[in-house]
């Protein structure tokens, strides 16, 4: 069987360790871009790619072009490639965000000759770079897909099962609502929360109680901090709509506080909770 | 040199570790007591006591005596085993909360012969019983003292240093307010997060979408709810003000969802927590 050739622009972790893991499918070619120098040989030493690429007329042999860049930087990749598509190629990316993403690249590439998907791998790591690449980083995970035109999305759908992810099709609308609830919503209160303990007025007694509660809810602050204020601005009113449900949840919390209706909640969200991550 | 004598009085998770502990620090003598016959059998198989005891008589042997059941149980299980204190026993606690077990300890063992201090180890796990009982659950971790009388701590100081914890002394209301923000709010939010996930109304797509932020920032609301609804109960008026010190700190991260201010926000949490876990 031929391999496709597939071309990551952007080698950080998510470009990268889907070029591991295609590569180790053994029915993909994988062509690496990226800016930076530095990013494309540590691709090529770690196995993320078979060729590393410097020129944007090297996208022309590719059959899917996988856009990994961070969210702000998918649409002006996928402008300064538009030249060199192959007639027939696929274009899909890995942002977080896909409603303005999508509405952009609808603009960008209606009427060409190519076909088109977003996507939204839910993997990764607090871990950022392609140093942190890792083969299985896709393994038994969800990849949602955003179909950006009538076409099959046949080998967008190969590429994610090659790399042992379950596609799931989404729209634009669905994706950003539950993402917003389950990834952007959990960042965001990550970040409240860090800045909660850090104004109690001794910071050196706090450090001494802070319990693994505090460690695990908030591990996710410690993400690159660019992307993710593009993530929340760009995916900013279905995240308020997502706060706003969460301060409902929280203050009817509050108001039981001293009642007996607080032990049924919390029961309530055990739940909920337990059948999805077998009780970890 | 002799050993002391310590009994402890609620044999789960706290009590079956801090046994352990003291046994193989070579120091001390265990005695376990517990309302729980299967949690005795199970402690003495786990080596977390030496003897185990069926009447609160056997209290008598007991140097040092700590109470480790539930926030709820603690007062009566000191009003319990008062009759038998020898004159000049130590009696502390585990509790997640201290101000109102201080005072109704206050008023119980005002003029006894013996003396007392509120104690709360910071560790633990969303596991429960002597079952998840380790005998380096202490290792690092901070407890807690807060001092009943005038006399000096040293018998308990000296305590939590053989298990490998490190004592500081508070008062209760400090206590309380920094572990209402450090722990007890943390474990709320994670109750109130996944309760803003499960409103969505289709729930098993966003079971799909559940990724490691939230999984990790959910985890604690996994922990034993009639044990979290005692401690949130116990310590309402400083969890309301720390829910208060959240709410302003989400606010203003909501306000600057669309401005240029969101990325060195995000930059301030992440300055506050790095340093506090090596950048786990």
């Amino acid at each position: 069987m031929k391999k496709s050739t597939v071309a990551i622009v952007g080698l950080g972790l998510i470009g990268g360790s889907l070029g591991q893991a295609l590569r180790r499918s053994g029915r993909y070619r994988v062509l690496g871009f990226s800016r930076r120098a530095g990013a494309l040989r540590e691709a090529k030493r770690r196995g993320a790619v078979d060729e590393v690429c410097s020129r944007w007329e090297d996208i022309r042999a590719a059959d899917i072009v996988v856009v990994a860049t961070p969210v702000d930087r998918i649409v002006p990749a996928v402008r300064r490639i538009l030249p060199y598509l192959r007639p027939g190629a696929w274009v899909t990316d890995v942002g977080s965000v896909k409603g303005v993403i999508m509405k952009e690249l609808a603009h960008l590439l209606r009427g060409r000759p190519v076909h088109w998907a977003g996507g939204h791998p839910l993997a990764g790591s607090h871990q950022t770079g392609v140093k942190a690449a890792r083969s299985d980083l896709f393994q038994g995970s969800t990849s949602v897909l955003v179909p950006g035109g009538k076409a099959s999305l046949k080998p967008v759908l190969a590429l994610w099962r090659a790399v042992g992810a379950r596609p799931l099709i989404l729209s634009a609308k669905e994706h950003d609502a539950a993402v917003a609830l389950t990834s952007h919503l959990p960042h965001l209160l990550a970040h409240a929360l860090v800045q909660a303990v850090a104004a109690h007025p001794d910071r050196a007694l706090l450090k001494k109680l802070t319990a693994g509660s505090f460690r695990d809810a908030t591990r996710v602050a410690s993400s690159d901090s660019r992307q993710w204020a593009e993530i929340f601005q760009a995916n900013a009113p279905a995240l308020r709509r997502a706060i706003r449900q969460f301060r409902r949840k929280l203050d009817r919390l509050e108001r039981s506080l001293t009642g007996s209706r607080l032990r049924p909640l919390l029961k309530r969200s055990q739940r909920f909770r337990r059948p999805l991550f077998n009780g970890i």
